[in-house]
């Protein structure tokens, strides 16, 4: 059995963490008896400059061919930050229809974090992928005059939120959690109270063994900084699951332990793995950064393609690494190289 | 000299905790010689279901003829959120042009907070709040089909920018801390494209002595959880004020201690004073609702009209009565009534 993985290291710190990563997540498929192979697809900023595309045309096909993408980061100094995720990160999750991101947020032993002491954090945020705020609708007129008037429409459509609902219910059902949907429906009557019909009737018809609750986002803010650990799993549009999962971050020790997938369930294209944090160019290139978000980017990569056993085995290591230390690098507390930490891992995938 | 208050007492916990601030509010506004006249408003859910509308329809005349509004709470069991918000505290920001939400988060010795041991929180979020992500344009068609989709439309005008970056330059200029820009421009070009150019343009122009800061509103979640003594002032847009305030009051020691003020530099109107919390239904009429979120307001009114030794007298003592327990309800582990922490604050104040 081969598992064919598309592998975009991308810009500043990317390239680190996917290369500390990667032997430790190869050698995890193995445990399941798989076989990887590895593109290397040398996309993003390096690119852009060089050819005035940061993909080539025909990206969706080539990924198409592979099982999963596993991804570094986005954001190149040189280059428009905007300019760089609609023309990479973006097309990816709309272009194949990665509906669901999911962005788990899980207390590690040994790591100091702002939760209560003996807190024990454990929630998984779902975040719809692929409209919302990110609907790229929207213009400038009046441009430099004192009467300029910007506009963005937020996209919210049935179909899209049904299926992202119906993933978190399955979550929720599955992880034994209450479901926690954050919407702002009383600001934003609309779109999110469209969400709010449109989630609370597919649990009752479907979903009704599962626990479901509505917070209003700003609300889910301060519960979510004062008692982490009374979340289970939270169920967003697109804007506000990019906020919720780096808020949640630090109680996972930091975006250096911040995983997340693009996948669509039911859908037969390639998940899109990468860690939360961005390229981190003030740190790129000195061997610092924290390769474990990647890694454990890379368990959700394994455990979505057949690899159950190679993902359980990938995460013990992590937390064995970082309770002992020989995983952590400067972020938490520690004096390993981003190179260690990933070595430390992959050192620690046999006795785990 | 005399101080005239319009108070909007409002639904659920809005009346107790009005009602236990008052007398110190009050007393406060003596100490700079100054005597309240207080008219009474009954606006709110109630009226709206008696009534059929939550103000009447002179509402703003009738404001325009005090110094300042204090405001209880928003959000009436029996009633839709979203209208009770629409038909009350939104038109109130909006019509008096009130721009500016001033959201201040400071650390209150005595009280535990996520914040690391001896870490001094003491930043201001400056809310843009009168546009943005709360225009209220947007619809729905095709409604209750399968085709279903919704809209929601952010408006972000040059001028409104203007004005609330200044006022944002300018409490980051007495303060003497760094004004951080939270937008995200990566994603909402337009809108937030805009933002940037508008606020960093003026930084240079009128402002060249103030350090300014940009950070998406993702990594700034990240900071504000994990390193909040880091911050001064954070200046954005009307969604991320509600959420990053919401996400900063846990350092201050939870809603309970989170107050706001609406104001309009340079424009001669009312101020609008209201706690961040909302009307807590859950534990309406039980008399144990935290008043000091209201009682903060009072001062932040103060010190708006001409009371500056009142309001600290008034801050004094809430941090007199915090740290010692007299004042603390519930919610910040004391056994205080919201009627008992009212009256704590108000006979420390001659001590203060
Ligand atoms: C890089 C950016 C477009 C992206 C987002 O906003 O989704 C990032 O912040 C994330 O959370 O993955
Ligand atoms: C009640 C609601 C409209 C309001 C807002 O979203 O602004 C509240 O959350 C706040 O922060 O004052």
């Amino acid at each position: 059995q081969t598992l064919r993985i598309a592998v975009v290291r991308g810009d500043g710190v990317g390239p680190e963490v996917v290369d500390a990563s990667l032997p430790a997540i190869v050698a995890a498929a193995a445990v399941d008896g798989v076989a990887v192979v590895l593109t290397e697809l040398d996309w993003g900023g390096d690119r852009q400059i060089r050819t005035g595309r940061a993909m080539p045309d025909d990206a969706l096909d080539v990924v198409r061919r592979h099982d999963a993408i596993l991804f570094g980061a986005i954001g190149h100094p040189d280059l428009d930050p905007a300019e760089s995720v609609w023309s990479l990160v973006l097309p990816l999750r709309k272009g194949l229809e990665l509906y669901a991101n999911l962005r788990p947020v899980v207390g590690w032993e040994g790591l100091s974090t702002p939760a209560r002491d003996g807190a024990k954090v454990d929630f998984l945020v779902v975040r719809e992928n692929t409209e919302g705020e990110y609907s790229g609708i929207g213009g400038r007129t009046h441009r430099g005059t004192p009467l300029e008037v910007a506009t963005e429409v937020a996209i919210h459509s049935r179909p899209a939120i049904e299926r992202i609902a119906r993933c978190g219910f399955g979550h929720a059902r599955e992880r034994g959690q209450t479901l926690t949907l954050a919407t702002k429906s009383n600001v934003n009557r609309h779109g999110y109270g469209l969400w709010d019909e449109v989630v609370f009737a597919i649990g009752e018809r479907e979903f009704p063994d599962v626990a479901l609750e509505k917070m209003y986002v700003d609300a889910l803010a301060t519960r979510m900084v004062a008692r982490p650990e009374s979340l289970g799993v939270v169920l967003c549009g697109n804007l506000f699951g990019d906020i919720l999962s780096d808020l949640g971050a630090p109680f996972a020790g930091g975006l250096g332990m911040a995983p997340s997938a693009n996948v669509a369930p039911d859908l037969d294209v390639p998940g899109f793995f990468e860690p939360v944090h961005g390229s981190a160019p003030d740190i790129a290139g000195r061997g610092i950064a924290n390769p474990l978000a990647t890694v454990l980017s890379g368990a959700m990569l394994l455990r979505e393609n057949g690899c159950p056993r190679g993902a359980d085995a990938l995460e013990r290591a992590v937390a064995a690494t970082v309770a002992e230390g020989s995983a952590r690098t400067r972020d938490l507390g520690g004096v390993a190289t981003t190179g260690e930490a990933g070595a430390a891992v992959l050192a620690a995938l046999g006795d785990a």
